[in-house]
């Protein structure tokens, strides 16, 4: 194990360029050289890859998006492509591959451990959806980019006397809207690992009024439907218009949180570790705050699961 | 001129509260009781009115919204509203009133002067659309969230070499769409105060492109229309997909900037001296750095007018 | 158990408002009646306290410092201000108290129940130093706080190609030095739980120096001294120059982040529940993400501990 | 006038980057070459000087600092270093000089212009003192910097009910320290512009005081002194502990807020258009909201006015 490389992959996640200067510094720290994969599997393919020392590496660390780039890649889909994936690696005498990205992009790594080259996945995604670690590479900047916009809707929400459903990303998880909810104090939290019902809903409202609570926030994950939809089924229960805000590609962005850059910096350091200890086909993950790994065939079988107490405490707190 | 009375109407606006907590320390500072009026001109009519001391407004001058609250008002609209709204005054035995809004709020306040009642109007509003006046309370904070929002966009249409089109708020105005586009860098500014057309942004898209740019920001102001309907044009003529983020209600709050505390500071004050010189039916605003008046009538007969020298500029720093 | 009450001690943390929200409203959700205490234990001798409702908690979960005030009490140290401290908690017919704050505040806590009356601490400290949790509430947000400032200072120290040393909180624990530093890139930590020689340090700058590294930021714990006093070691080994910033108590304050929000949330409804369990003498933490309870004798006779490793993964990421 | 060059020099400042990349992409938008002169006058003199594209400059408007690096010269104080100096420019065959910075910056152009050497000014400073101009690029940004970090202390200081003393940077000039003490609602502000007198500001303290106000923050220009000399000379009158807090170097970096980022880019655009109509020995300036130049000795021997009416105005609104 003398020459690494890293790519980043899937939707960009803040905190991905301070998990790539943390395997590049480490690779350092032990005498490895490591190459930047540039634009994914595509780049992979592609043979878009370059050498990568300290000074590549230099005041990333904050900021937000991937310095390595991120694309789709139908080719890397097929068999085809994947063999000429190995092949780019075998040409460039790397001997292991880290790939921070989602689990789209560990079922990718699988596939070249599958012809023989060793890969170890670090998962970096908003959405806190991957099985196995308690938190993913950006979910915490992504929760507070949401807090802070919810914060400031608030404002207005409050100024105005009106509900206001706001829709946040997080594809079937609920961790971000649910996170977000209890943090911001939302009234009503939607999310797809609790069951919710329109009636409810309502009650809610309703209850919150008669208490003299004019305004009302709620928060929609986007696995749930459009906000745009419940505000419809608002208003034809009880007649009421509601503002419906999508907060959409802010909550990609931004520099990383000290949570994301210390989590990103232990998982990348750690996935270097790792392939010099000569393991692969595994995911570096946080659990108990501990940096653990898992095999990617045991860890890609689990759901990730929620944390349902958290949903429970958030009604009682918004009653 | 004893008894003074503020109120905040029409959309909120970041520096509202800076504004009324000036105006209520002014008066004091005067000698002069000051009365807060709650959820504008509907609560006016309903008597919604109570004295304000320096304890009324201890720690709010870096709080978005608006501690007085706002609202629509229908019955305002009505003579015999109106004629309700100047008893309430007279009733509280208040001297004058001060109107922290947009245009329709002056239009309102107006009303009460053609009723005797003198009133004074102080510029609040993100949009940026008064006349006579440079900069309304709230346009500087909600250009920052703006420039913020598309900087976090930035992250990720780097990351994944996309186009992006926003739409940000300023009704008929594109002050905001303008000044955010030329502040973050974006590729095209399209605004209601200057022709557009879509052969020409493809036109800078493809220039883009062959010279090796592989991401674009397109900021829209919603008078121009959706930015939904510019990304299906862009599909249309080019077969690019193009992602979309309305901005929506977040351009409203957050805690006011230095510059709209300061404006905010300024104008209520200078509200509440011009009621004492006697003056009424005018507006403050700001000219060259000056806190300046204008009568209302002289006011709201202009167009506010958009420094297209500045469009020029950003055109031509986004080649 | 029908009336508790809360109160906060201690240094002010972000994310105490949020607990004493959540301990009124989880109070609230069981029917129960809960009491603010104001100005801490000063304000408990003193009979400072008030019936709180859920409109007594509307619209502070995002706000720095404590809506209940927080004080100093010499008295309270004797005998006879405890035993007054119990005579207003009986007088106002209240059975149990929360006290949120540090491990001062919870020597107090222990003195009322040694007295006979129940209390139960959340830890509520930006310094990390509580034994037996793994997070304190505020330490994310003032690790967040200082993480911007030394971004913001790495601008300026990258322009001028200087050395910088900053100073941080944290008592005699170095994890706000330690974690921000990592989180920073930083390249030197100097924490009280790990050995510094100035001689190490000397070095590590004329490394980077020879690599063409000309600036660098030093991160100083505020228990290992002074900053001022390393920049007087380093000059004299050195002849360099170096600039200093104490950041102070900019670090206390600003709005929680969302991880101290559902921290807050988590603890301030777990204290209400142990109380209504019939638990007393305990505090309560968070233990690999689980909310979780000790007895204050065990607790408080532990260590804090700092976990080394990541002291050790910092010094190999910024050789 | 075919090739021009660009400098940063002095304190750097946000919005030296905005403005480097206006200078750059106008150039670009009317056929010029243009180079970036690195590490200010001595950079020049060493000849460290590359040609800047429209790539140079990508991705660097949001960013604080210098990319082109500032530097101190003693060499460039003397004679024989302009000569030196005007020789590189001559070499590379460069027609003009924007140097970015303050006025000790300016006065380096103007010896190149009495050199013959065409050069025009673009201010770039946090302390605003620049004569002739409203604004220098960076100002609002350093502001807005220091409004938050008060508003974070105003948290603590509320909690604790005390008194805080925060120095802040603005060399000679009140203008940081006034517009942050009106914008931050501070009770005192100190400025080198107006009389202070210890036994004002004691009154000022105690007539807080004897109203319930238990907390007062006080700005302090470090042009007035020390903030510890305040607090010592308080507590020498009135016995009171306050708190004192520098705000140090945070001040110069952070992105640039909208505003400076507008200014930069107008700056930097206006420099290159004025080289182009054969103008030198200017510097650009910002007067009413419009971009004018003046030339460099007319300037430089005026002083910066700072407007004393928001100093009356400040005072009264803090009663």
């Amino acid at each position: 194990m003398k020459r690494l490389a890293v790519l980043t992959s899937g939707g960009d996640a803040p905190g991905m360029n301070a998990a790539v200067r943390a395997a590049v510094r480490r690779a350092a720290f032990h005498g490895l050289q490591i190459f930047g994969v540039y634009h994914g599997y595509d780049g992979l393919i592609r043979g878009d890859i370059k050498e990568m020392t300290l000074g590549s590496v230099g005041d990333i660390i904050h900021r937000g998006g991937t310095t390595l780039y991120t694309a789709r890649s139908e080719e890397f889909r097929t068999e085809a492509g994947q063999q000429k994936a190995v092949e780019q690696l075998n040409q460039h005498e790397i001997d292991g591959l880290i790939v921070i990205g989602g689990d789209g992009s560990f079922r990718g790594a699988q596939k070249l451990t599958e012809k023989g080259f060793p890969t170890i996945g670090v998962p970096g995604t908003i959405d806190n959806d991957i099985p196995c670690t308690d938190f993913t590479i950006g979910f915490d900047t992504a929760l507070n980019t949401i807090v802070e916009a919810i914060d400031k809707i608030r404002d207005t929400a409050t100024s105005h006397e009106r509900t206001y459903i706001i829709e946040v990303m997080g594809r079937d998880a609920g961790d971000l809207a649910l996170w977000a909810g209890l943090a911001a104090g939302a009234e009503t939290v939607i999310i797809p690992e609790a069951d919710h019902d329109i009636n409810d809903i309502v009650e809610r409202l309703h209850a919150g009024s008669s208490r003299g609570k004019k305004h009302s926030i709620i928060i929609v994950a986007e696995g749930c439907g459009s906000a745009a939809s419940f505000a419809d089924q608002i208003k034809e229960k009880t007649g009421w218009e509601t503002r419906v805000t999508v907060l959409g590609h802010i909550q990609r962005g931004g520099s990383p949180t000290a949570f994301d850059r210390m989590l990103a910096s232990r998982m990348g350091a750690a996935a270097v570790d790792l392939l010099l200890e000569g393991k692969k086909d595994r995911m570096v993950a946080i659990q108990n705050n501990q940096i653990v790994d898992f095999d990617f065939n045991e860890a890609l079988q689990q759901r990730h699961e929620l944390d349902l107490s958290i949903y429970d405490l958030a009604r009682s707190l918004s009653i």
